[in-house]
């Protein structure tokens, strides 16, 4: 649908890892790869709106076993991920989870995953596209704490659309129907073992399956299919049409190892209020205090379908300058606009504050909207 | 000239980062990226049979901006560098370089980077694909020692093959022929900031030009074609080929964080009389006097030319049953045999073992037999 799409050719190697359910994304007609944590990440079966229908009517499957997960336990487990985080993790029960930003001492945002908590000092953290092991496991050389930092084989697919909850049920039962936003409950599917959570990239009504054992990610995939073929269950990739209205952040774009939460929208992240010592925590006190330079917007874009793919940031614009860069675009079919997000100075930041968009195909002109573009289910408070 | 290779479509997208030179590779053909270090590394542009020619013959120029640099700085700039690899640095000089290896408390190898010593507290690491940045940055957390870690705004880019003095020489004047193997200097290419360094992955004569002013991609790239117009100058992707020959590995597929350097014939860069502590000191000693249980080991594969891309590892079998796998093939014109590696249990692991490699299309026999497969240029010591 998309008219001009600027891409290469990606050769497979022994130097990228295959997800347990590789052949049975190739077999699905996944017919581009993004390249996520060292690993291969289904980027498109069909053409984004088609799936983007299907996520919003339907139910849909998401290899993103690219989400690789970190282990964190040992008798100080709990001390270490408290310790890494600016969210106080003694409101973090056994059994929950929680969406975290992990800091450095500056306050940029190393990664954004979620974080669930299987035992008083077990935590698994399912990353955005950055080696947080290598940063878990060098600050764990002096750290003092007797913790152990390991990647377990873990591979997770989201299932997210309004029928996700008919096929768990199909799959595990309806204890799962009881599970609360970002809860999670460990169990098997004919003997495989998995971890349920309910969580997704979609704002949608969705689930992750975390595959426990990569020896057995034919057999999951099958079942799962079997169990979502009355409602017409199809795999795709992450929607960016449906994350972008719903003001879902992606690091590596939207989110970078340059910004601290405050300038993308995420202090709701940092527990002003906690006690412990944490990464970060001093320099975010002083930004919190200080104020941002620059925040991270919505924007709407005006006229037609802009029919180029967003292959990089682009230019914004105000008075003709340069002052920030877009890090987001797709074209709603539901809203019929475009939108995204733009990193700008504070200055142009408020709402209705009118920018340029510099698009390869000519100059847009833009405003500062409110985010999300599209209100979340009412069943999907923060968490 | 490869039949049978797998690839798929690479979405170009704002979450990946372009070099200095993106827009020159792409009009210089690149049709092939990798995603390497969040960045498109240009994979190929020719085939590859007549850019290792290119290498062998001419000279050559690589877009290798994706080894991104680690600076390492401060008063305590020199103890931390010391402190994270197994190298004993009071051994390299300001002005110098060493191939190191960055490992785990466990031993395990993070990295396998160029380091260089700019500064007696300033070096910077040419990393492979992982994010060192951040193993460094949480090192540095506790170490309680005052040092800085960033990435600074540093592309390089490798000019390799037998043309290459005369093209550096053209650009920069004789005293870069003085420059012994793994030596560097910094100076200006018509007002750009340069550091030249006589290194590369290709075991010919080479060196890399580190952009030091991301701006000046363009400029830089201009100066060196014309430079090397009459020597035949063309862009190409690093060479598999000749990299196999020559027994140079790769990080990510022939070196994991699984592996310790004794296992991949890197016990070299293990300097066992170093005297300062430094992260995996204690666990190198232990398995250096247990012995290694596996070993990468060089494969010569019988039969005619493998017409299939490795495109993931091939198991590697001993009578009948699975013992390692393979983690790098090429079909080398000049021996006219199809060489490789494999890692496999030490008893399988002698010269003139006989395994057999599970090949797509069928069995293929094979011995282990020495690297490197070409006797590397004689002005190459190790260093």
């Amino acid at each position: 649908v998309t008219e001009d799409i600027a891409y290469s050719r990606l050769y497979f190697g022994p130097w990228y890892r295959r997800s347990p359910f590789f052949e049975a994304t190739r077999r699905a007609g996944a017919k581009a790869y993004d390249i996520y944590n060292h690993m291969y990440l289904p980027g498109l079966y069909d053409d984004a709106e088609t799936e983007y229908e299907a996520l919003l009517h339907d139910v849909t499957v998401w290899d993103v076993s690219v989400e690789r997960q970190v282990e964190i336990s040992g008798p100080d487990g709990f001390k270490f991920a408290d310790f890494i985080t600016p969210r106080d993790l003694t409101k973090c029960d056994v059994g929950q989870g929680k969406y975290v930003v992990i800091t450095t001492e500056e306050g940029g945002i190393i990664n954004d995953p979620v974080l669930i908590r299987l035992e008083k000092d077990r935590f698994w953290l399912s990353l955005a596209n950055s080696d947080t092991l290598l940063w878990c496991k060098g600050v764990a050389v002096h750290s003092g704490l007797d913790v152990e930092i390991q990647e377990p084989d873990v591979s997770p697919i989201q299932i997210q659309g309004p029928k996700s909850k008919d096929v768990l049920n199909a799959l595990v039962g309806p204890k799962v129907l009881d599970l609360g936003y970002y809860y999670f409950l460990e169990t098997k599917i004919d003997g495989i073992p998995v971890v349920i959570t309910r969580t997704g990239w979609s704002a949608e009504i969705g689930y992750e399956i975390y595959l426990c054992d990569g020896s057995k990610g034919e057999a999951l995939w099958e079942k799962v299919f079997a169990a979502g073929k009355p409602y017409k269950i199809r795999a795709t990739a992450p929607s960016e049409i449906r994350r972008i209205e719903a003001g879902i952040l992606n690091w590596g774009s939207d989110i970078t190892l340059d910004n601290n939460p405050y300038e993308v929208g995420l202090g709701w992240l940092v527990d002003e209020d906690k006690k412990a010592d944490y990464i970060g925590k001093e320099a975010l006190a002083r930004i919190r205090k200080a104020g941002v330079q620059r925040k991270l917007v919505g924007l709407e874009i005006a006229g037609d379908k802009i029919q180029v793919w967003l292959d990089r940031y682009w230019d914004v614009l105000a008075d003709g300058k340069k002052v920030g860069h877009l890090t987001a675009l797709t074209y709603s079919p539901r809203l019929k606009k475009n939108i995204g997000y733009a990193l700008v100075p504070v200055a142009h930041a408020k709402l209705g504050s009118r920018l340029t968009v510099k698009t390869p195909k000519g100059d847009r002109a833009a405003t500062v909207v409110r985010k999300p573009f599209v209100d979340p289910k009412k069943d999907l408070p923060k968490s």
